[in-house]
């Protein structure tokens, strides 16, 4: 399997005409090798190379990974950039991680100021955003995880509730399902707080006429989960309805234009464009969707200056948004899996309007 | 106080001769407006100007700030490095910080190549380093904290017990003592466990003769704590006190060293001299210390290659180790900060030897 990874990595440095590039992402590292490392604030690396002279650059505080690979080790004290920068070759192009920060970078430039630096991380991103069937089956697992939660979150759903403890709550239905740590607290948004997007959940208590937006995801087998729904509580006003209606229609053109060849920036257009004619069109203040997989927020996007076409195996969200400002905000977000003849939707929770309590 | 702090980074970049810098880290940012903001990838930066011609980048979904300094807005869909690029000196020595992202600074780069990049986040960090008295008090509670969970965990070990069980008794302990979320999970090592300075706390049920090694910290009002201490459970051999004494010999020398004017290498090296002098310098693999606060690492390290100068204000960790493959670790870590004529020892919990249970 890590062998056909980075066969597939290989080839994209050959169509871009690059024969070497350093890998930092620690997902990136691990979907390669098997080898899963935090390093923290500590330089991590692997050096792929045309030449097939691959190395990893290992702190001596790492464990020790079990791989051919020739590892570099070094210690906190050492010149590890010279080390870096000895090995590599110092006359050709090296394709950098978009994660690599100028921590590294700044320095390892002084060291090879004649080598030319260019962004190459999409030689594995691509290769990471097309997923293979043992990952299609665990994305598959852990969004039926995140139906059942948001099931399950209705029925919780209730007078004098506040937004935190609707997070905690979906926080213990994860760990019931068995997901794995690192799951952060969702984005509950009651009423006006819906209309920022990424609302930090507090102690806002629940009040008729609210709406309510929950965009959860978590991880199970290191892969993520994502998804949101918009309620409304007792009851909802005529200009609400109307409003999350357009969001829902928008949701469905964009997930029905999703098969193989369409261009990610038309599918981003198509929905944007429904809601435009709709009026609502600069209150749509992001983009369709992102790319998910090992992280909740992979490389790649829907939206208008996505270069990216559909293939089958790519695995991205479609989430329309309408923001009113100290109003609401609605948002419908599913996972879609391009398949060879259209798209499998990860998520069947209900997207009809409900008004809950 | 943000007057301050800007005016004590303006001067730091004059002493280097910068003009213009990007601050980057959102924490730093936070230092330096009270502004909290959580990026994830977005492009954030506040640009530093020599003459005062301050900017904050912000995406139109980040919260709005209360603050007088210019913001440029963008949205996901624009050119955002390219509005950068236009808004900077481009002819001048632009600064930048250590987090910055290759995926920002290589078309950085490609759009403004006349421009010479250094790393200036030090401007910022160097300003940190040095606490003012309001963070000193954080400072010192926090680890007051600290003492207190170290000596409620002492308690809590029992026949039976499992690295995690203990780990989530510590995080409990914070939890009561009103400490903030985004504690993560301490190092909790028994026996073998401990020679890997970076243990990933697990079931391992506890065994006499262990060595239980405890590395935690956590965070209130933003500041954080950071301590180490081994015990033994029932037993302890000769060979393994034996060790215990040298490590904590070696905390000692190194915290009596610390005062104003101080070269960090030098604390460095007396400690690690009286280890190697043990015979145990091969098996003390890492620095000994690092600096702390906003963060629970933060730039600035104790180590033979630090060439920072200790001053008042000043807060580090002391925290010798070593580690016998296959066999067991010993670690004893406090924080200090520095004084006007020695150093203030942040923890009070013992470092005697201890024999649990």
């Amino acid at each position: 399997m890590y062998k056909k990874r980075f066969e597939r990595v290989l080839a994209k440095m050959e169509e871009r005409g690059l024969e070497q590039i350093l890998v930092m992402d620690p997902n990136s590292i691990w979907y390669l090798t098997g080898y899963q490392n935090n390093p923290m604030e500590r330089f991590y690396a692997l050096y792929i190379s045309a030449s097939g002279n691959h190395m990893m650059f290992m702190n001596k505080l790492f464990p020790i990974p079990n791989t051919d690979l020739e590892c570099v080790w070094f210690t906190d004290t050492d010149d590890y950039i010279g080390i870096l920068a000895s090995k590599v070759d110092s006359e050709k192009t090296l394709g950098v991680d978009k994660v690599m920060t100028a921590s590294f970078l700044v320095p390892l430039m002084e060291h090879n100021p004649n080598c030319k630096y260019v962004l190459a991380s999409d030689c594995v991103d691509e290769v990471r955003a097309v997923k293979d069937e043992t990952e299609q089956g665990l994305m598959r697992d852990v969004s039926l995880i995140n139906d059942k939660v948001m099931e399950s979150v209705e029925s919780f759903i209730h007078e004098g509730v506040t937004e935190l403890e609707v997070g905690q709550f979906i926080l213990d239905q994860y760990k019931a399902h068995g997901c794995d740590g690192g799951t952060s607290m969702p984005i509950v948004a009651f009423g006006a707080h819906a209309a920022d997007p990424h609302h930090k959940t507090d102690s806002t208590v629940l009040k008729e006429g609210d709406c309510i937006l929950i965009d959860t995801g978590s991880k199970k087998k290191r892969y993520s989960s994502d998804m949101t729904r918009t309620f409304f509580f007792k009851k909802v006003s005529p200009k609400h309805a109307e409003i999350y209606e357009i969001v829902k229609k928008a949701n469905e053109i964009g997930e029905e234009m999703v098969k193989p060849g369409v261009k990610l920036c038309e599918v981003d257009k198509a929905a944007r464009d429904y809601i435009t004619k709709a009026g609502y069109g600069e209150y749509f203040t992001h983009r369709l969707g992102h790319f998910i997989g090992l992280k909740g927020h992979e490389q790649g996007d829907v939206s208008l200056t996505s270069k990216i076409i559909a293939e089958p195996g790519m695995i991205f969200s479609i989430e329309p948004g309408i923001y009113l400002p100290d109003d609401f905000g609605v948002r419908i977000e599913d996972l879609v899996l391009v398949t060879e003849d259209g798209c499998e939707i990860l998520n069947h929770h209900s997207k009809e309007l409900k008004v809950l309590g």
